[in-house]
């Protein structure tokens, strides 16, 4: 029977214990999309402000961030990372920002949380940058595309 | 004419100088929602699994990342926070749990991005909590729902 | 001879050298009491203000503060804690709660200062959640119980 | 009638509204024992290894925690500490340490927490040094000697 | 007579007492030199390396190690910065990063380790980002160039 | 062709992938000078002003240091270092402060940043402590001494 990981047969949070777990190298590929008004996201990609330094800070913060998941994250274990990549992708159309943060490690558990929470800490911090032209700025579509390794193996995100 | 944030005249990014600006009591209000299966919203809610404990872990995630927002955003103001709650709702039909955060200072700039953050956080907790049994559960709609105090006084959104 | 880790030959501070030290499965179990008053200990365990969440808070508190410990201790090692949990035991008649903290991982140092750490901040968690209405509160017996791995081998407390 | 802080009338975890109290000058003094076999506080005084290097290491380590108490404690308010002191007092005869920590700010809100865990931390670090001689170390009494200021005034501890 | 600051007429440490001190806006502006090969400075200015991303993630270092200054640094007070900037000037004929870092803040004390900071931790991340190509690079002439506010007044560095 | 380490072939800042490299020993030496007046080097090792002090408080910084490299640099990996030590030499007759860093872990990636952010930390926590009689000192030749271990192999600084 299914159960949640992280909460002990009595019910209570715990850490849950990983020792036994093989280390295998894991890796995770999380998702976060920014919606915008038009003439914001025109103001970001314009001449004056420098698509580079939002979207640099932007990235910083992803991958500082991940680094950080097991302090911000209550039951997440602490891992070692091996590598973080946060990479950005415009939608003019749809006047929107997709992020697409990718963690990778050998460890006994896996790296979702730290995609996870690049992802969700770079749309954090666009929000934060464009917030006094546009605070109706909606971050959406949190979610995990696709992990690897570890005894469950691959996981492909299939649900849009 | 509009400008970002954080961004100086140059396009670098920079923590805003405020210092001229006045102390005033300012609050603000953010949201979130996490989306599951119905059967993961089950086990969340069942006898076996305390709501307590899930939900009291996503809680205090959120009111200590608050306090933190500042070392996770790179370009936000230190402040003392003199208040935090978060709150959740279940909408049983939809299978979500909405957030609802708020925070309050006696600052010289908001605390939008405290409440922004403390939803998100609450929500990646929820997320690593239930992960093991429900791998596409997606965070959506984390919005500013409102703001107080400050120079541009009382914000409101409107857009759903 | 015997003489204090983290002092060098000279009298000087360091964080001593473990890289030729074998990595072993390490374990340690750290307790802790908070003796309150009765009416105190009423209130906490009364339906007003339910267990689950100031105990759920302490636990948490407890969890995140053993991640946290090399950061928190000066000479401690940092390693990736495989597992963390954090238990109460309430003794109605002395008005005390117990706290029993657990920690295990595979590293080249030893576990205790993180089981020692977690029951510490869960008492004072408790303490901060409890001292408006007392504030003679004491935490007392914080101590190891026992620990298991490394060269010395297993340890189990005999002093009371 | 009394209520526990940071519990709200549903009984849920609260960094309680401080926005409408006072700023005023606080103080709050907090002490702890760590007791240990004669030998190993010998050892700790000895010249081999210079009290002043331990001691100062407890020292540092208890300034730091301060610090960051609401960091390490969930619902504890941020403020911007003014002073922090950590003594040591031997009693040689009992074979203890006797720490107290002092703590100071301007603020709507208490520093007895800030003074709780500079004490606890020092403790903690005193035992971390030491361990590797004396493993049945034990914490005790750590207790808030004294506070004042704010709406509640002074506080000193009569029981013993 | 003279006497260093942080430490007691016992010569311990400790965060020395500011609650007494009048609040007022200061500033500090310090700086630090990072002295490369030409052909390791020419890689950071080309093309294919751009000089955006590389200096712009020195720039967050700087910006956000600003802010955890007196959590790096152990005797120095937590205070809410309200202004950091971190700016660079390439010095092409000398093969080397000039960076000035400014900080701002209304406190009891000044800021001068936080604009120190900032200078000394952007230009490790410059350190950490060009070591793979050039381990010979040196930091130097980190040092206050001008203080202002508080009760010593303003300090503008004469030495060169 | 050499490249920057940490910047992707279209100039992005990532953590770069050390997932494949194999886990070896590994070592690094950074030194760093503080230079001061005479009579801020006279006080500092005068028996008033306790050496042991002063200096155990900035070793002790730079300890701390070292293990929060990687949240400190932004690209730099986490890593479990297994020794850290600071080491001061004083040089009266230049009127300098000289410190060593060694730091050493079992990794995929080097401790260079480690030693690194200890030497500079240090040498920063120097200054605060003399700051109050000598605004005029001066941080300089931060820089790497000797790396062992990794593909690269052993460096030795050959460039005084």
């Amino acid at each position: 029977m299914k159960k949640l990981s992280h909460i002990d047969s009595k019910g209570k949070a715990v850490m849950v214990d990983v020792s036994s777990k093989r280390i295998t190298r894991r890796s995770a590929i999380a998702a976060a999309t920014v919606t915008m008004r038009s003439d914001t996201l025109s103001l970001l990609l314009s001449g004056k402000v420098p698509k580079g330094d939002v979207l640099a800070a932007a990235r910083i913060a992803g991958i500082m961030a991940a680094k950080k998941t097991s302090s911000i994250i209550p039951l997440c274990h602490p891992l070692d990372l091996t590598s973080v990549t946060v990479d950005f992708d415009i939608d003019e159309k749809k006047s929107e920002v997709h992020i697409r943060a990718e963690s990778a490690c050998s460890a006994r558990t896996g790296v979702e949380m730290e995609a996870m929470t690049a992802a969700a800490v770079s749309a954090l911090t666009i929000y934060d940058m464009c917030k006094a032209v546009d605070r109706d700025i909606t971050i959406s579509k949190i979610m995990l595309l696709e992990k690897k390794g570890g005894k469950s193996g691959r996981y492909i995100r299939k649900k849009s």
